[in-house]
């Protein structure tokens, strides 16, 4: 079998309380279908990554000139994809719940959908996504029985899920979010998604000069 | 008159030092010329930006985690787009002599080749872009006579251009480099250069999406 012939997993490194990650996220899933790479969707929490560089908040509130100019980049990109966007009353937001109810729900053909809403509700809605009302009635409106799923996520048997992803994060080297992985290569931005596709797909004449 | 039928100039905010500023300075020319759009080169100092920032090194080198990611991911995008690519054996450069020859010839019919060959020395040869001598060597090789051209740029009277330059890069809320900046609005990373073309033809689709 010759393994450059195959189509590479894209898998999605993403942090609910990110600005550049709701961006992405609420892209990637149409654009790994057109170009028919298998995606997966990895929650993490990037707490842990920040800490590691010495930050105990977002660098977009301990770096007021970043910040500045970040918020105005989301309201234009927000503006250029079409996307729902207010600035958010809180950031970065506590997104331990919905990322518990991702990481151990990332197998069900629900997760992009509950992705995206969970993004639009905080960034285009400024809603409390770390709160179990926001995050029912979310899963509600996906036709799903919000308690079981709650339940499930905030379980002690699910804890350790989200802690290996985070450190798996910090294995692979990620620095913020979001990031594509591709087999080794870690594609980190918004701005990269369209390049990682073309790493996933070793036909395509933009891997293969990278490969050059 | 209706300025919303104008097209407007695209300055492009760089300094010689910056990983990413290579990459977008070997395209910038060509991307505005196809969609004629008029171009001013800027070349300022990061040096006092980052200061402003708390940081007295480039972030790279002061935060190892994100200079991992940037060295691999420059090698990605000179491969991408078909650019020299060698590590630079001293990072960040001393660049205040090419700053100072690009500052006192922005007007001058070369002064996108020099900016490009002086980059191309730096990461695709690995030299010392700081010194005359390789200064020399570039103007010579556009056919100039480098020695008044590197007086000009080392008389006091040139002094105020860069650091006026640099103070205008603060008040714009410059963080990085490179930057585009079309009228008021500001546009940073390498990536941003095909937004920043949109956003300076009024009758574009993208531009009249990003005003929506």
């Amino acid at each position: 079998m010759d393994l450059s012939k195959q189509v590479a997993t894209l898998e999605f490194w993403f942090e609910f309380a990110s600005t550049y990650s709701y961006v992405a996220a609420m892209r990637i899933e149409a654009l790994c279908r057109a170009s028919n790479v298998p995606l997966v969707w990895r929650p993490f929490l990037l707490g842990p990554i920040f800490e590691l560089q010495g930050w105990n908040d977002s660098h977009y509130n301990l770096n007021p000139r970043r910040g500045a100019y970040m918020w105005r980049d989301l309201e234009r990109l927000c503006a250029k994809f079409g996307l729902p966007w207010q600035k958010p009353s809180v950031f970065p937001r506590a997104t331990i719940l919905p990322a518990r109810i991702a990481i151990a729900n990332v197998a069900q053909p629900w997760i992009g959908e509950f992705v995206r809403r969970t993004y639009v509700a905080n960034f285009g809605e400024d809603r409390d996504i770390g709160t179990r009302e926001v995050e029912s009635e979310i899963l509600a409106a996906l036709d799903l029985d919000p308690e079981p799923i709650l339940e499930n996520a905030l379980a002690a048997a699910n804890k350790p899920l989200l802690r290996d992803a985070t450190q798996r994060a910090v294995a692979m080297g990620i620095c913020g979010a979001p990031n594509c992985v591709v087999g080794d290569e870690l594609f980190w931005g918004e701005e990269t998604l369209e390049d990682a596709i073309a790493w996933a797909l070793p036909g395509n004449g933009e891997a293969a000069k990278f490969r050059a």
